[in-house]
């Protein structure tokens, strides 16, 4: 009964090939171990107590409403307070649809069915958020990666791809302009400005990911996390994504996408086929936690943490690592994109480091090919503050250690 | 920037075409009208007291974790109790692996994409659950239907056409041997054991979908449920699938695949490159109720009160129905599959019945080729007692009023 893979599994399967996202989680979750390694809120920070309150206040219809199918778009209060809370911000909720998914991954995985065929090119920002490089690729895209700087994505590179590529032009390009994971990084304002022309001349849809944008750190970030989608929506054409994970908890598995209609025609019957409805018991709570303005309250609360650890380690890494090491200060969001001296072996850095206690993410994770690894991402968002000062501490040691010359 | 659909969208998501599914969900929801066309429980009927008790009493480490991000497979302790329920009724959970999904159409839908590229057929039951055609066709699946009759799927009508597909055999069977959507068949145990050497002359893999075989209404069929995963795993090559939608809640999304160690690892990059992993927050309660008992509990007066609902669905049907339709006594699960005779017009009927308060879904729904409609379906798991007589009256005098020769 045994036939070989290429017969029995199918081609996209076959595609994927690797479980870095099981051994991420698994590095992440070791109690033995400090870990920057994974991108999740701390649970110490979850708003237990709000919920638990909301929860307990339910009348029972709505209670029951929770254990029920719901409509495949969403539960419709949901969709209600959130396209208030959307349109607050200025974004084009009435010239777009929005759906609930379970987690913004599944927003992007339905916009890669809707779009790609096997063999369709999509282009990313290099390093590109894991979940996206493996969404794409299960569908069989090729992906091209395009160099992220500290403004954004890097337009000369990006329209010299583009140019070259014109005969079998890309279905898509995906970014995150909002505290990039992993490499952290804040568009400028003039970088999302300059792009708008280049997508523009190539007729290129832009899939815009904004998991993070809540997360500032300053009023200059404040103001520069405006997604494109509310700047340029006249522009260009945007799908934009985001979520609940970072602003209640990934355990509710929420997320959505503000589309134009024909392709929410589409994203729906997507939906449908995949999984129906997204939980209806965790859209009841979080719409009680949108709509009384406790997870407004919540966020104020998250910024000061997160930022608290961004100082804490920024100030680590200034004590404990060589200065060889390169890097940027984030002005929001969960990560630190650190650059490596050439000839550097992260893995036997990353190796000696979890011997001695602490864990991080090495680059080639996130690059679109698979083999880049002249970066790590340290993320500080679940590690409690004394913890990050003593790991940081032991993978500077470790580093130095990596670049003291060969006997 | 208006460019054809055919060169916009992917040809998988162009091969999905209707929208049934929401249209379905919609009427069943109305709240003016007498609805048997939900195949949901009833709201009334949700363990919400139950699931009070375990929120309030869970400690608050399990309830941050029920916030987090868990493993792609599921929350550890359900896989845990899950193993133990599902050993307890002699499955084979130690040469499997089990996954939880969100809700088991994702465990199907996941299949579908692990096995099938555009173009492989797959073969299904006539009438097939809705779910399992829109998952099979949103990866370009040629679909094949096989007439059920009263003891299963037809192993003539199987075996000629697996016969005549040897040039390009299906990639599997999908079957629901226990209380299907929407025919309400239990196979016999004759029939499963007809199936097996057609199975496995052919070498076709069998997807089974289990949703209902716990709502069982007598001795005799609690003895018919037992799934061919159990009775012949050392014979055919068999991914199970199952739910909680229909034990605890459909708005938990929590379903689960049992499967060989194999298909379980491509399954899992699948759903990693989906939606990461399931909601950790309804794993958690599901967890406690499963693990305390209280699950079996609530499933044995759910087993009553379906009863009674079917009970009075076949006494209403006796009493209003003319006597040309043909049906079959359901032993368990939510429904009844009414076979019309020649030459009525169901759309007429259903407007009919609408108009006067009572609405069903319309048999080519559940045909893979979309055309049949000698047939329609009721659901009784929705609808209270009283209401499924009065709503039953109101079809019988329809389905009078077709039958009278035209003057």
């Amino acid at each position: 009964m045994i036939k070989s893979d290429m017969l029995r599994y199918s081609k996209s399967v076959s595609s994927l090939r690797t479980s870095e996202i099981r051994d991420l989680m698994s590095l992440a979750t070791r109690p033995d171990i400090i870990s920057f390694a994974g991108g999740m809120p701390g649970n110490e920070l979850f708003p237990v107590e709000e919920i638990d309150e909301i929860y307990n206040n339910l009348p029972l219809d709505i209670k029951q409403t929770g254990f029920q199918y719901g409509p495949t778009p969403g539960y419709p209060p949901l969709l209600e307070s959130l396209k208030e809370y959307l349109k607050k911000k200025g974004m084009p909720v009435e010239t777009n649809k929005l759906m609930i998914t379970t987690g913004s991954l599944q927003a992007i995985n339905i916009l890669a069915k809707v779009f790609i065929d096997p063999e369709d090119l999509v282009v990313t920002e290099n390093p590109c958020f894991i979940g996206g490089i493996s969404a794409f690729k299960s569908y069989q895209a090729h992906l091209q990666g395009i160099d992220l700087d500290d403004d954004g994505i890097n337009i000369q590179s990006l329209k010299s791809f583009l140019n070259q590529s014109k005969p079998k032009p890309p279905k898509f390009i995906y970014l995150t302009p909002n505290f990039h994971n992993p490499a952290g990084t804040l568009y400028t304002e003039q970088r999302k400005r300059e792009l708008v022309p280049v997508l523009q001349e190539h007729d290129l849809m832009l899939v815009e990911d904004d998991a993070y944008g809540e997360l500032y750190f300053d009023e200059e970030a404040r103001k520069r996390v405006v997604p494109l989608k509310t700047l340029y929506e006249n522009e260009l054409e945007i799908c934009y994504t985001s979520s609940f994970s970072k602003i209640i908890g990934p355990g509710f598995r929420l997320g959505w996408m503000l589309v134009p209609p024909e392709i929410y025609q589409k994203a729906e019957l997507c939906k449908q086929s995949m999984d129906a409805c997204s939980p209806n018991f965790t859209q009841v709570l979080a719409n009680e936690f949108l709509r009384s303005g406790k997870m407004e309250l919540y966020i104020k609360k998250l910024r000061i943490i997160y930022k608290r650890r961004k100082d804490t380690m920024v100030s680590a890494i200034r004590k404990y690592f060589p200065e060889e090491m390169k890097w940027a200060e984030p002005r929001g969001g969960f990560y630190m994109w650190v650059q490596l001296p050439p000839k550097v072996d992260i893995m036997s850095v990353l190796q000696a480091s979890i011997d001695k206690g602490a864990v991080f993410v090495i680059g080639k994770t996130f690059d679109p090919e698979g083999k880049d690894n002249s970066h790590f991402r340290l993320s500080y968002s679940n590690t409690p503050e004394d913890e990050i000062e003593k790991g940081i501490h032991i993978l500077g040691d470790c580093l130095k250690e990596a670049l003291k010359p060969s006997r």
